[in-house]
């Protein structure tokens, strides 16, 4: 019979979140219900949006409970099966938890049909609530027309860097993207496509911003909040759109950060601000087939790359996550839990 | 030959407008060119955003310059024509200037054709710059579905005491105002159809919206920005849409207010937040005449009240337009010029 292992959390963070956070349990593989199917999970996306589920308070979707298994992205297979829509072998990504082996109903998981060329592992770097809400983000809520400038933050993450280069696919006049280092800079601009690169770090955000975009700025994809948000208010022109992905810069935080002090722009220049996720839009299967019809004729075009940070062991995502906040990270960090 | 009082804005103001702002300079009456008109101004709008366009920075429009006649919203009666379109004898509204006569080439110029049973007084208390804004603020912007929670800042003024009145006459749930005083309170309640008023000076903002609001906000009219916003963002439903009309809360500041700390709830809701302004529908005249039939049935129908704070004088101008920000304001504010 095999083992299951999973991570639990069993103390909410107030910082970082990191190994002191999770213990590691073993039990008994579960057996899969009439109805239901058993998952060997193969990978595990872990995301900074991971952080707010960790709290005490619900966000979008419910604060995963004190003793609870871990929540996470997963793609696996199915390895036992009592539901005939869902046959043993099939590969399927899923709103698990950090463990070997996951039981599901059916909801909450998709198919995955794989386009040749492209492997599994780079799922997560491409596809799901990673390339989705990019693309999602800039034509629906951004709503991003030929000539536009782009700017988006956290734009070496995994779905910063995928937005910045489908803003450039989709027909944007001017890319503009800010990172952590030189080195994330230098990839922005060198392969990435971006006619600018900031880093936040080092750089005055407001001047290097003002000075790349003359022409003020139409879409901001935002990762991050914070003063970056409050830099790019100044530069919005009239009926810009602000797609909210993400607020990295408060995930840490054990409350809310100062909001920006000129949100008041919003008015003056008839804008809008918009939060989303990509599961807003799973009901469009019009929308969802468009976009990873795009994905994938991009990357198979050299138009769409991607860097994939692979840890392995699901005995390490613990330690791994703690990447995504220290700045380590580059590219989409996926830990591998099983051999395909 | 007739003479021209105007007031000249020679003084940017630090906080609250005032006389010290102003100069009244007099010169004979202007004579139109040939395509221009001459406008007998009979009544001036007085509202918070004539404060906006004080300011040393241009914002949803130029700023004043120093120097230059103040800018204002007028309704007035051609006297002189050298344009066929506009034949003398025309009642026209226009975003002209503080000043006796105007001189037009037709532009920024709206003929008024005045419903039966309403008076011209009453003009700018229901239709233009402030029955406009509450209704494309609700249905186009706002969006709102018939069960919805309303909630409206300011809710005793011009714009808000309108959005407030609409919202219950367009299906709303429930509806809450926010005003600055029990009698103004009252007002909302007794009068307007409120279903709670929350006094913002003595009440606890977040408790008592929270309370007041059992189901959740779906649609904020907000014309202050501000704490009442960081309560308001608590509270939002999913897809919740917040209105910006106004940010009355910042417009005798010398910078920008700090923004909420809860902007993130945004992402957490899926909400959005979008700013406007009237002449943003300007060439949605479909929409205008439905708003002008809308306003003119409710009115006539009892359903949709005004307060009028009808001041005289044009060389009161800028005492009267301490009335917006001193609280002693209830009603629209407008200054009479001349006789019908």
């Amino acid at each position: 019979m095999a083992t299951n292992r999973s991570w639990h959390l069993v103390k909410r963070p107030q910082g970082t979140l990191g190994n002191e956070h999770f213990e590691l349990r073993e039990s008994p593989a579960p057996e899969p219900a009439d109805g239901q199917v058993r998952i060997r999970n193969l990978y595990l996306s872990l995301d900074p949006t991971n952080r707010i589920w960790t709290r005490e308070k619900d966000s979008y979707m419910p604060s995963v409970p004190l003793g609870g298994v871990m929540r996470g992205l997963t793609i696996g297979r199915i390895d036992k099966s009592r539901n005939p829509a869902l046959p043993e072998g099939t590969i399927v990504s899923a709103l698990g938890g950090w463990e070997d082996y996951s039981i599901s109903d059916g909801s909450l998981l998709w198919k995955i049909d794989q386009p040749k060329g492209i492997p599994l592992s780079a799922r997560f770097a491409l596809y799901e609530h990673i390339g989705t809400p990019a693309y999602f983000g800039l034509t629906r809520v951004g709503q991003l027309k030929k000539g536009d400038t782009v700017v988006v933050s956290a734009a070496a993450g995994a779905a910063g860097s995928l937005a910045l280069q489908m803003a450039r696919n989709l027909g944007a006049g001017r890319v503009v993207g800010l990172a952590g280092s030189a080195s994330k800079c230098k990839w922005l601009t060198d392969e990435l496509g971006a006619d600018v690169a900031i880093n936040y770090k080092t750089d005055d955000i407001p001047k290097a911003l003002a000075a790349a975009c003359p022409n003020g700025i139409d879409v901001y994809f935002d990762n991050t909040g914070g003063p970056i948000l409050g830099a790019v208010l100044d530069l919005i022109n009239m009926n810009a759109r602000i797609a909210i992905c993400g607020n990295i810069s408060s995930y840490d935080a054990d409350c809310d950060q100062p909001g920006p002090r000129n949100l008041f722009n919003l008015l003056f220049k008839r804008a809008r601000m918009e939060g989303f996720v990509c599961f807003d839009f799973a009901a469009d299967t019009a929308g969802w087939a468009e976009c990873d019809a795009a994905i994938t004729r991009w990357h198979l075009d050299g138009k769409l790359k991607y860097r994939l940070d692979l840890q392995q062991g699901l005995e390490n995502a613990p330690t791994a996550i703690g990447r995504l906040f220290n700045g380590t990270n580059t590219g989409k960090l996926v830990v591998q839990i099983a051999a395909e």
